[in-house]
């Protein structure tokens, strides 16, 4: 019976995996367990974010000397969602997913993972891979052995994106393929877990009412295929982890921020105890400029700066309101929220140890 | 027996006043008994930000007109404290003071102003700016009537800083003589309070352990003077507003902010409820970016990103922090808190009525 | 007969006309015959750039009081076209067009202004945009006696934007209505010089191959209408200026940059000499980020760049090579080029004094 | 008798070693043969620019791969100076230098490497690191058989930098302690070559009159030592290749631009004849936004931009203005010239075949 463990380690750099070489030097983790890896770089999250790829390389490499594995063989089968940006109170870090079968218990938090075929960029933003997206969330359901969507509490996607799209794609402009890509994913998701039951490419950042408050998605230009991770409840695992999600209502929802900690066993009034920091073991949120212009009535400047992106706007506010309350600047913070939440609001999920 | 009035005003565009219009014409505002503006613009806040300059320009057009007074007098009279730098949920907005001297009580909140004379960019960051402040405050003081350091609840400075320093300034790069003109002015309040009872210019940005945390001080080359802005209590004032101040030991001090919101008799559980939201006037955060790299011991990526300042990076997360607690974004932040507040701290002052 | 002066006069900040004011005190200009500024202001150029505003408003300030006349009556009859972001060697400064009544001459240079009527958002990038500039062109010839479109050497025109387009608009987005409104007004020019003698709303920004090389626009939300600035040639005035122009056929034609100066009866090999840089009255460029991704086969990084604007890429480039010619950075450029070139491509103007 | 050949290869992003791949595959180039790389990656060129240890790790790898070498001991042999920053036209690309030893002539265009000792972050900026880079460039010239300094064309040196320097820096701020690297390589290469005899660490950054006009430094966290590569005429080399260098004396010095393509063999009236294009192989510049804040009296806003870094504004503009002299935009442009020529000024360096 399968045991999961997460691990959160810091970066020095986008080149730096020195922190999971200590852990699998002194025997804390084998390498060949990793499943998954969920992290954040000190890029600009954009376009021309390379730290994702940098550090993707990185990791590869150390675990294709580890396992002696071929690299190409362990990035198609391990999703290595990263998202760039560290604005403000947080702090590049990488959430290391490893899932130990020998060890076991009768029903706790589950991991799976799958990949769909390739996307090239004529499909992105397409029925196709909406539905190949849902496929992947149902493998990745088997893979974890999670039987019913209600027992689902979050999956993460990275979907890809194109960096000159040709003139067979459905946008030309990258960054509005980019958000098409995180919207098909988001839909995929959606379809799979009843959450999104209908609604086709046309419904893509139009009908902003149809959304699932249990995904996360990110897009980058530095993968080629959807890559998931769903973590969720099942049998056969070994209990005492817990995955607490609960939605944001729109940027500045504090209480909901702390509902998500709570959900997760912890108090957070406002802030996670002392004491209990350490029982954190990773922070998900997902959240968007509001594209009214306006949060709760007053003007927001997000969108129209010339100078600063949105997203760059989004993640520092958003990510220091989660830090805040969990104490530390370590969490997985991503922009780019279409149909993964109400409008300008969002989602935060709470990894932690009982 | 005076009375003061504090009234939050939204602005479209940095050269927007028709908040104030709407309301001089309504009879709400009389223009004569303004006394001191304190404001948000959404420039960059850095050297090459214009738009506190154009906000300016534009207020003391409209009061000229109004009163009937000199432009150039009503600059040398009323304190116009902006900083620019709406990052994240922060949404542009001005704080107008304005005391009625018909009105009255037996104890209440008082503002007093002064101006230092003009410092030219040899004095900044020297003791003879130190002392000017120092003199401006209990100038300010005495306006409002205060008679204790201990009844003052806030001072808040705006200092000059020049674009081009010559060959006398104590720096010949801008950014750093903007620090120094910061630290100065500390000092100054520092050194009328008697919370900063010694410390000459050599003490300026290096005795970190220095600080006042009744202070906060913006600095800008749009003003040739210490332009200084005290709040606090005192005799002859009408009753009714509170100033509740409370400091920050660092960026992510979340029961922080809610203390100094609950001083100014608010609930904050995490935030203020929505009924009681009304009842905020006005806030100000103070903050910096920790200069050894690192909060609660996860480094943060604010100090050295090309692209993006440092103080932009702060201001988007501090602001953030505190909006989420205040319920919407109009809140004053300015980064540059040397001096202000412990390394890497700041502070956090709420207006509110009863 | 009239005669035009040109002066081209530093700023300090966005907020300094103290050049001008000089110049009026000692005689040297009329502030009554002042008929257009054209003028680079060191913003970012982009929405939230409002360093054209702020000098706007300065100057009409300054030309209110020397005039006697109504803010608004000057603001509705002197186009003031200004271009934000003075990136790399490009150096703030204005362009002052005065038209002496009393002088004259057989044949010279002439200019002529024109404004449309209002042109709210929901009629930016439309078939009535483009009518509205081409009836102001041709009211502006009229204006300044130019009798045959053949005798236009340049059309500059400021074109209106939108902060927050409403459902009515042409393009949610501001920064797509912006390109559609700098589209129109080139589609509007071109139809009044027979440049592009067909051609409606929906030729927009899609059918690049129509283009006038006559034409410079910008855009922006600080003007509500288009206002229009003819250059050419007409009876009755006063000898002794001239306007050259030449097409650029891409960001790098520098051959393109020394024909412009050469039509207007300089040497540039490849400078102008040191003793001719006294008689370049004013230089003008416009260009843009090829939209291919490619200068010549080699790839370009401008439109991806998540840190650094395309449009500030781009003036920092063309800025530089027209500078390097020219002899100084006191050069007009801007980007946004659509339909004012070939793909790619730009023009350059000239004026200089014989 | 040895042979310098030099590829000038495109990257689609930095990670991107393909065009060399198929230059090995086919044979045009023996992995064994590489003695240097020059390249600008598509980053920001500052501190959090990792673009550059991004390319330098897969081109490691690449050549791990083909050669059977240790990673670290090829690192350690074959300098890799990258510079971040493509802005404007600039184009991302990369310099490869091959010499094949079996190939000959009388007298030709040499190359040599070397590599100082690591320098720590104490040693920046002092004269150990000074008379480290003295002595590895004396090594270089020993390594290509370099005779005289008069025979050197250019020294091309990457020095090594700190992300967080300590206590024992020279600079607590990293930014200015890479400006004092670039200063100290500058100083070691004058010393070496006899063009800055004498002055030691205190002259750094102070005595601007001190420079080489044949060296062209950049510095990165991502070396650890300073690594040099010499250029020059030398007995035993193939003939048939050119460096054709020349000093620019600002940043508008266009003849000066064009002096060092004439230098190199080429016409440049103003830019290089398309049919002359083929002979380019490479093209190196070097500049600094000039710290009076002028350029010709004319001022420049380079230094005071807080959202756009002076060294981006300054390769924007430097590298239109060679780009469009050499026909492309595959030009390797580095700010910071700190003692690489006059105040303000740089160098343009060549690299042609007959």
């Amino acid at each position: 019976m399968p045991s999961l463990a997460i691990h959160r380690l810091p970066m020095a750099h986008p080149g730096d995996v020195s922190a999971l070489t200590a852990l699998i030097d002194r025997g804390a983790v084998a390498a060949g367990d990793i499943r998954a890896v969920i992290g954040k770089t000190e890029g600009n999250g954009g376009l021309n974010d390379f730290t994702r790829g940098f550090f993707t390389q990185t990791l590869m490499l150390l675990l294709a000397r580890e396992t002696g594995q071929d690299l190409a063989a362990l990035a198609a089968r391990i999703p290595c969602v990263l998202s760039g940006g560290t604005e403000g109170a947080l702090s590049p870090h990488f959430l290391l997913f490893a899932v130990d079968r020998a060890a076991g218990g009768a029903r706790g938090l589950a991991l799976g993972t799958a990949f769909s075929p390739p996307t090239p960029a004529e499909q992105i933003g397409r029925d196709s891979q909406i539905e190949a997206v849902a496929q992947a969330v149902r493998d990745a359901m088997a893979d974890a052995g999670i039987a019913r969507a209600a027992d689902v509490a979050l999956v993460q996607v990275k979907a890809p994106c194109a960096q000159a799209p040709g003139p067979g794609a459905r946008a030309g402009d990258p960054r509005l393929l980019m958000a098409l890509s995180r919207a098909a994913a988001a839909f995929g998701v959606g379809r799979a877990l009843g959450d999104i039951p209908e609604g086709g490419e046309d419904a893509l950042l139009r009908d902003r009412h149809l959304f699932s408050n249990r995904v996360s998605i990110s897009s980058g230009i530095e993968v080629v295929a959807n890559e998931v991770v769903v973590f969720g409840q099942a049998d056969g695992w070994a209990p005492g982890l817990t995955a607490g999600v609960a939605p944001m209502a729109d940027l500045l929802d504090l209480p909901g921020v702390c509902a998500a900690f709570r959900a997760a066993g912890l108090e957070a009034a406002p802030a996670v105890p002392a004491a209990q920091r350490g029982r954190v073991l990773g922070v998900i949120a997902k959240g968007e400029p509001d594209a009214a212009g306006a949060i709760r009535g007053a003007r927001h400047t997000m969108l129209g700066d010339t100078d600063l992106d949105a997203q760059r706007h989004l993640r520092g506010a958003l990510g220091a309101i989660v830090a805040s309350v969990a104490g530390d600047g370590q969490v997985f913070v991503s922009g780019g929220a279409e149909h993964q939440g109400p409008p300008g609001g969002g989602l935060v999920c709470v990894f932690a140890r009982d």
